[in-house]
């Protein structure tokens, strides 16, 4: 049977969160159909020079099987206040099996109340965030706790989709999807050395972006603020 | 000094061969400034349900640094046979330190003749097509010959951008940018098994794809089809 994943687009989001995932759902066959939603058609901004137009709106699919939230950065934040965004997905999550973020996508989905007691990820420089939320944050590519599944930063979100579709397509619908976009991943200077990040700096650009984004929500403000 | 990296935005494009180097270079600091160029800013329909718009013209940035060229499937294809599009290419190749491409982004090079005598690569699935630009196909993640720097298929993209940051604004740069997207890949089942790959029968769908997508460019489809 067909399973519907609805990926959510909003202004102001990290187009690769979305892009990611939803190439590696589009490159599997008819057990999956892929639709991206948002309040209307019209051309969304990313955080890149580059806008974005779903091909449906959020009114016109109520209960997808697998939500995919991407995430970002302000808009991420703003998004995270969007109370029509909200309902809908907490009511998609009342039917889907799957509600899944990518990157702080996964603070959208606690600020919808979904998260609550659950262990979730989310962009590295972020996770501090999760607590606020009540979730149980994890150092894990991705996390799966119940019917919510979150991965971590940007391109983590290529392999959380992989994993969706080992999960209901079957392995062989995730090794065709694999070489479809022929992920083979080769970072030039290797993976990241985790022991070389400075943390507290970047902890101090999240608190910042918090306050810049949410200057004209005082109430969510207060509850991300440090 | 800032570097002009133009992207080349055109309709039926795969969506993650553009957003996954565009979201690389937009990761970095002043070195680089990217721009997303179509021939006009409607929105173009990409091979997933998602539109994109580019936020230039191509008459509007006449000689950047870097150009990047994705690919796709049959949308690719009509773009080898769009003329103004391979002048501007083209022109663009008289001044640019770097032509490069992603997956069958490298036909759309060779069409507009800049693949002659070079080493190149593109998706695993269509590396038979470059020995008809007079390229020599090679076998590696990423090539670059002269001023021509190829990628192998979608996700090669990511690579590619990395190196490319690399190589002009420095290995922290390309650190960095690697950081911020979290990019420390974790393929659910491992990299690719090359030796269990079916590739007649991907040569097959291949020679249908080029046979349907130049029905009406029979210049090219002569020099394309077997």
């Amino acid at each position: 049977m067909t399973k519907t994943i609805a990926f959510v687009l909003y202004p102001g989001l990290t187009a690769l969160d979305l892009v990611g995932p939803l190439t590696v759902t589009t490159a599997v066959g008819p057990e999956f159909r892929s639709v991206v939603l948002a309040h209307d058609l019209a051309p969304q901004p990313s955080d890149a020079p580059l806008h974005l137009s779903a091909t449906a709106t959020f009114d016109e699919v109520s209960a997808p099987d697998i939500v995919i939230v991407p995430g970002g950065m302000g808009g991420t934040f703003k998004a995270c206040a969007d109370e029509s965004l909200l309902a809908w997905l907490r009511q998609a999550s009342t039917t889907a099996e799957v509600m899944a973020s990518v990157c702080t996508g996964s603070l959208i989905l606690g600020a919808a109340g979904l998260l609550q007691g659950r262990r979730a990820t989310t962009h590295w420089g972020f996770r501090d965030l999760l607590p606020k939320f009540g979730a149980h944050p994890v150092d894990e590519r991705w996390v799966r706790d119940g019917n919510v599944l979150t991965a971590a930063g940007v391109s983590a979100g290529i392999d959380m989709a992989l994993q969706l579709v080992h999960l209901f397509a079957g392995e062989q619908a995730a090794r065709n999807a694999q070489l479809v976009i022929e992920y083979d991943p080769e970072p030039p200077l290797g993976g990241i050395d985790w022991s070389t990040v400075d943390r507290p700096s970047f902890a101090r650009l999240t608190q910042e972006l918090v306050r810049s984004s949410l200057a004209d929500h005082p109430e969510l403000l207060a509850r991300l603020a440090d």
